[in-house]
């Protein structure tokens, strides 16, 4: 394993480290117990916004800190759900007295101990809600996930609801809003090739030299087949279809797409997927309103992409159009 | 290899047409010659920034097109200069009478066929100036370079010259303001491994299991020495030195830095250097006044990253802070 890593146990602090000095001007990073939160006076009545995670999706979820999207994230380690004290920290930190709204990616670790410090910090009079997001259309269980596992699409949740919480929406709506993406969202990825968790020390699996992994998870889980190399449009075209087959999304539908990188794939190649996508929906009738394509959910150095697509309405698109000030996305402003 | 490609000879032209997709409301793609340029009225008086080389590099350079930074970009073949051909059109596509500036990476197909596109197009009458990037201080000359390389410092120049002409400097300030970044900027970079590019079909080189390579080139040109991998804290610790010594860079210097990633590492190790370069700095009495951190100028999938230092004053830095609005990079709008 070659990594720019000094003690693997400590990855994900010396990280946060780096974070802190880069995005001062934007965050506060705490370490005991470890979370990120906005850097900002208060704003009495503002619905706050907790998010987390195992650590090595970056951006996600530290870089969504900010204007416009989350109060606060918190890192587990590596691909493992932080434990419920620091979630409670952070939930209690950032609480204004509207509520806090929590967004979980649908994995077993993440559900139960999100669910737990909503528990303790409801005992603190804080009101948390919370939406599950389960936007992978790849398998319906999988290694960590009872039901469908949380991918890229959270990173839209993330923008969306923060946009909706920014302006004054309070937690009912919020917690609407934030639902009503997950209810239209569809994604699906694949890998060329495995991710090496720093502590693990190997590869999170193997792939032959000529085969490619569909509908892979986040970390590295299996997806539903593996098949043989083909060319970027062949590829596309299976990972669209799934995703267009499942919510289903129909001709007229406006679309806001997102063609995400895994972390080692070149964004020259990610603008290759999203050349495809946009013709597959150009066939269907489907309009895409918004493209984004980059690195938003990334699962380490992971060569691969997902394609995620979101059903929007003009009340929806103007939230996304919302500005956003955080040092993974800046939008408007 | 395993690329999201389809005929590796139409890699450019089909992830233009990606991004042509994405970034339509910033960007307008011309395909014969191949040139992006600003999506916008033109602006009589304004200075304006043509950048380009070879492709690979992404965001740089497609991606820094658009308010407060280039005014056209002109993608050449992976990791191949353009002709001077697609570099005249550009040029003359963006001149408002008020001059031209080329920024030009130092790799000698580069500088040649910017040198030529010059002429042709002050053939045409358009005044046309010239910044070379030279910015990594790894060798004095290489496989495709007489003098240094141009690398990750190329960005900074973009952005501050840009900002520059934004605010309605003229075509000697500009090119003055640009050759002070240039003049006051050091870089290096390392790799942990080859990149491939796609019309090749191999890894760009060999390197062991357990080594690194310092001063690595943006093609994966050999850098001044391989050594055995060593904690991330002694790789940053070696890249720091030798940037800090060659301006050299002083107690009481106010800089703005870069760690760049290759494309292949996860941002997480980049905070990891980060936090080192912070602390290096600190002994040293120089002052960070911005750290950026991320995949600005990228060698495909290389695993690796490099450390830019610019001595900035506060004419600089106001530049460094101004409004851009870009597919690549957005600040402060």
């Amino acid at each position: 394993m070659k990594k720019l890593v000094n003690d693997v146990h400590e990855v994900v602090r010396e990280s946060l480290e780096g974070f802190a000095l880069a995005h001062g001007d934007l965050v506060q990073v705490e370490y005991d117990p470890a979370y990120v939160y906005r850097k900002q006076a208060k704003d009495e009545g503002k619905v706050a916004l907790v998010s987390g995670g195992g650590s090595g999706h970056e951006p996600l979820h530290t870089g969504y800190v900010g204007y416009g999207m989350l109060d606060a994230a918190v890192p587990g380690p590596v691909f493992t759900s932080p434990t419920p004290d620091p979630i409670v920290a952070a939930t209690q930190q950032v609480d204004r007295g509207a509520g806090v709204l929590h967004i979980v990616k649908n994995y077993t670790g993440d559900v139960l101990n999100f669910e737990t410090a909503a528990e303790l910090a409801q005992m603190e009079d804080v009101d948390v809600r919370t939406v599950v997001v389960a936007d992978d259309v790849a398998v319906e269980d999988s290694l960590y996930t009872a039901g469908r596992r949380g991918v890229a699409g959270t990173f839209l949740v993330e923008k969306i609801a923060g946009a909706a919480a920014e302006r004054g929406d309070d937690l009912d709506q919020v917690q609407s809003v934030a639902q009503a993406v997950c209810d239209n969202m569809r994604s699906m990825g694949l890998a060329l090739g495995p991710c090496t968790v720093p502590h693990a020390g190997k590869p999170s699996f193997d792939l032959g030299e000529r085969e490619v992994e569909l509908g892979i998870g986040i970390h590295g889980e299996p997806g539903y087949r593996r098949t043989s190399m083909r060319e970027a449009d062949v590829l596309v075209a299976e990972l669209y279809e799934k995703v267009r087959e499942d919510l289903p999304f129909k001709t007229g539908d406006k679309v806001v797409t997102l063609v995400n990188g895994m972390g080692g794939t070149p964004l020259s190649e990610l603008y290759i997927v999203n050349r495809k996508l946009g013709q597959l929906l150009d066939d269907d009738g489907v309009e895409p309103v918004r493209m984004l394509v980059g690195n938003f959910v990334t699962s380490l150095e992971m060569p691969g992409c997902s394609v995620t697509m979101l059903r929007v309405d003009e009340g929806m698109l103007e939230l996304v159009d919302a500005p956003a000030l955080t040092p993974g996305y800046r939008k408007g402003m």
